[in-house]
């Protein structure tokens, strides 16, 4: 995409009552638009960044048998009160609107309700099960404060994925395997080393449940790591887990901030039994069907991926997530022959289907340097009068800021 | 995908209080979930449409220089009061909630408002515009009756582009161009046969507007086609035309009914007035930006498609939003030669990238092929013994309901 068309522009400041590090870089490298306190826009960069997160959840999803569906916002207040859910002092973070006949409804901010009714159509014999679906789709929270940018929202992007199985055993094959799946997703964006399976409480039909806690000064939590195992234990049981590690005993746990990127819970028969979700089994019993959530904020990972690689001239993307594969900035000024040279280098790296961003912009070389670090794309490309003396081209590293001159040869074979 | 493992069934009965003919194949053929009155859930069959929908429209606002976002459903009064369209007197299909403080939002049902308050951030020179910025996002219409399926939707996803240019003349240049992209559009879906561009009220800024309608007994509008020219007239202002065709003066229009597939309006500077978008011409001096809009609901297209096409057995997808290509029908039952032949085809098509819906389950031929009429992919493959016999395959086109054995190699063809 060439950059003199992009709308977006970088801008020195964010808002003034912008107070979290992911939103202030976001908007001012044009990622994101602050609509009010936790709502926000995503803008052409923002999105591609979105999307690609999207796309590696989706994969690992389906690689696990996930089936995708897109549920409605809107929500009945019957089905919730079938479930205890409707009250706003039992849930306190309820948006909800009227009917034109003044019909109450709410604006979802879970799905477990709407896909058990749906499944309890579906779902007869247990030849229907196991069942996984899952859905991408905007969450709406009435949070009192919304402080965190994009890492928790009144409104955002949440993968969320249930699964529906025949008894404990098929459901805890599963939940085991939603680890790997998740663990594949934190890996795939860049998170991977920072990121642990966390104990977290389990409610009331399991010991535990699980969240995927990545480390950062900027988390809200705070986690007790056990190097021996690589797990980590949440603040709210590490009473309970008598300060060790829950796999081996361990104490000597490591205290760590940390922000929540996802979570896994086993329901057991909970919205099952309150919505009729059943099955006759191989013996013609009826059974309630086990259920097990998986969630993601997709905001909230490409928030804590801003938190954790950012450094004190921007943003700095892994590759996977990148709104761009390599950010081509041309120093043409009045001279054609740079200016050429770059059309055609921007031309054949698109061709060969890698994404750029060229900024073919009438702006100082400083500026454009500084708006390339600000966007933070992986692989920066000069093109200059300098680089085409050598017949080559200047590559920069974002993370190492490393440079290097190459011939185009040599350039083409980096993003093969 | 496998038939058997797809969550969801086929059935004899749409709900009661279901209506419209679309919505009443699409919920038995188990594409979508009404959850009430205008709202559906998409499920894996109806959102494989709707995406495939999606991409085609994504592509054609891409070619014509769009740029992506995705705003937020969450307004602020503020913003819509500047344009005077918060009070409920004067648009009466908000649907509003609140924050836990008090503070009264919004669920958008466009964004005029919200991105031109965005690009009033952006667009400061001569040198910044034009520009074309579009979203595929949800919107929210508190209708007070919603007796047409998915054709309209109290919450539902529509494509939005807004165009921002200079002068009135770089606007209508590009309104042109958005009337052969939307019949791109349309032609893409399998509609192009069916739908006028149609002119209808400008309101203040421009004598005209314009519809896309395409033609179905099953549309709540009139139009008034010129046979001549290829284009229609709508309702709302024939009389004023004198009956006759806006550009040629032909009298002799037909009257049919249609469906509103898509509409695109000029919108002067109405909303740049209102919130200050301005930009600084060659001369320096401020100048209004010149705006327009395009919309296209995605799930009143897919709606539409369903109405024109579907037969007394159900649904005919056109195969470029079919959510399969292939249905591929094994007659096995306990049969280990034809379902170890059917598995393999299954195998051979899908690593060609062909998506296939293999409806591999244990059950009668005859609900099988009741199933795969209604859920109305373009091509079925039968695998039985009798085709096994002739080392061939049936192939069944359900459109026009041909039959034809072939050979694999001939099948292997069809779908390059």
């Amino acid at each position: 995409m060439l950059q003199s068309q992009l709308f977006t522009k970088t801008r020195k400041d964010a808002p003034k009552d912008e107070v979290a590090k992911n939103a202030e870089l976001l908007i001012r490298a044009g990622f994101i638009h602050k609509e009010m306190a936790g709502v926000y826009s995503y803008l052409p960069l923002g999105l591609r960044v979105l999307n690609k997160i999207a796309e590696i959840i989706r994969r690992e999803m389906n690689a696990i048998g996930g089936q995708e569906v897109f549920m409605t916002t809107l929500q009945s207040k019957e089905l919730w009160e079938k479930t205890g859910r409707w009250s706003d002092e039992k849930v306190d973070n309820w948006f909800k609107t009227k009917l034109k006949n003044g019909t109450e409804l709410g604006l979802g901010f879970t799905h477990e309700e709407m896909l058990t009714a749906i499944m309890a159509e579906e779902v007869k014999s247990y030849k229907d099960l196991p069942r996984y679906v899952y859905q991408i789709q905007t969450k709406f929270r009435n949070e009192a404060r919304a402080k965190s940018g994009i890492m928790r929202g009144r409104e955002f992007m949440m993968k969320d994925l249930y699964s529906f199985s025949r008894d404990e055993k098929e459901h805890e094959a599963f939940y085991k395997k939603s680890q790997g799946a998740y663990m594949k997703v934190f890996e795939s964006v860049g998170l991977g080393e920072k990121t642990y399976l966390t104990f977290a409480s389990g409610g009331v039909f399991s010991k535990y449940s699980h969240e995927f806690q990545t480390l950062t000064s900027a988390g809200e939590d705070l986690v007790y790591i056990c190097d021996k195992c690589r797990i980590a234990v949440n603040k709210e049981i590490i009473e309970d887990q008598k300060n060790a590690c829950p796999q081996c005993g361990n104490k000597k746990l490591r205290e760590e901030k940390a922000v929540e990127v996802g979570n896994i819970f086993p329901l057991g028969t909970r919205f099952s039994d309150a919505l009729g979700l059943k099955y006759l089994d191989e013996k013609g019993e009826s059974k309630s069907v086990v259920m097990g959530s998986y969630g993601i904020g997709l905001g909230r990972l490409m928030g804590t991926i801003v938190e954790v690689f950012a450094d004190d001239v921007g943003i700095v993307w892994p590759k996977e997530v990148s709104p761009f594969a390599v950010h081509l900035v041309s120093l043409a000024g009045e001279d054609a022959k740079v200016k050429k040279s770059a059309d055609a280098l921007y031309k054949k790296l698109t061709s060969q289907g890698i994404e750029v961003l060229y900024d073919d912009r009438d702006a100082r070389a400083g500026e454009k340097f500084a708006d390339s670090d600000l966007i933070g794309i992986p692989v920066r490309v000069v093109v200059s009068a300098k680089t085409l003396e050598k017949d080559s081209y200047e590559i920069k590293d974002r993370k190492t800021g490393q440079t290097e001159i190459v011939k185009e040869e040599v350039l083409l074979k980096i993003f093969r």
